[in-house]
């Protein structure tokens, strides 16, 4: 069995959440097994260069249990974006669509310095509305986005479109 | 200077949040600094026997941070506690006082093997009321707590006391 074969068994489809009709992939299976859960983290630090980046933006709240462990390992800093509110500095703020009105996140004005490589992380890309949000505050605050790394995307929706021309990497499509 | 002075370096204080005649100690600037939270890392990791405990538990949000990046490490599951309606199969839920109204916490119910030994990991140990939720969380799902750790004690609230006999391990006491 391949390394991701491990990580795909890991994956739980739980039905009917967050709403009726929808089959959501619960990866705490994957975070429960300690080897499938740094096998995400290999996968993603191979892929990227250590020398083509400055810092994670993980995004809240399950980028956080990939970015972090990402950027400790990698010895990047680590930056959260997070829900409104929720930063206790001044922040930039970037409103994006909901399927039924709009949510917003936020980031430190002061979480970048101008011209800082930055990878996003996440753990799903789905129709990639937080993570072009995402894209956003990094500009806002000086930096560029230099790829957006996912354990898993659901291709039928057009998240990687909407990311471009951000680079969108998934270790699991579906 | 010595390791843990660094971290208290990058801690900053922002006044009025998260309301008017509050301190906020902020990590996003240990955390934006790869030498100061591999050093939070390091110090947690030491302070226990990676053979005295199976799983972390990191409580939400930025227990994931901390908590996630340790597992990582240290190889031991990572179990997340989430705010409630977030975690989408079965869950338990126990409630706890904030200071006006109350608020819950949740954990899955398969989160964890009958009597698999948890160490429990936030970034602020306050009042204690979270923590002492996602003790009687672990207990519910058949879990032992063998401790639980902060990057930051607020001494003059009584969190410590209020975990007992759970051990409160800080790296930084205010």
């Amino acid at each position: 069995m391949s390394a991701i074969d491990l990580v795909k068994q890991r994956v739980r489809d739980v039905p009917d959440f967050p709403k009726p009709g929808i089959m959501f992939k619960d990866i705490t299976p994957v975070l429960a097994d300690p080897s499938a859960f740094n096998i995400c983290l290999d996968l993603m630090a191979e892929r990227y260069d250590t020398s083509s980046f400055d810092a994670i933006v993980g995004i809240e709240s399950r980028g956080f249990i990939f970015g972090a462990a990402l950027a400790s390992r990698m010895r990047k800093a680590f930056v959260p974006a997070r829900k409104p509110g929720k930063l206790p500095a001044a922040t930039h703020r970037v409103e994006y669509a909901l399927e039924y009105g709009k949510d917003a996140i936020e980031i430190h004005r002061d979480a970048l310095k101008k011209g800082e490589r930055v990878l996003i992380v996440d753990d799903l890309l789905a129709t990639g509305g937080t993570a072009a949000a995402t894209i956003e505050l990094v500009k806002k605050v000086g930096g560029e986005v230099i790829g957006a790394a996912f354990v898993i995307e659901l291709t039928f929706l057009p998240g990687r479109e909407r990311l471009k021309p951000v680079d969108a990497f998934a270790l699991i499509q579906y």
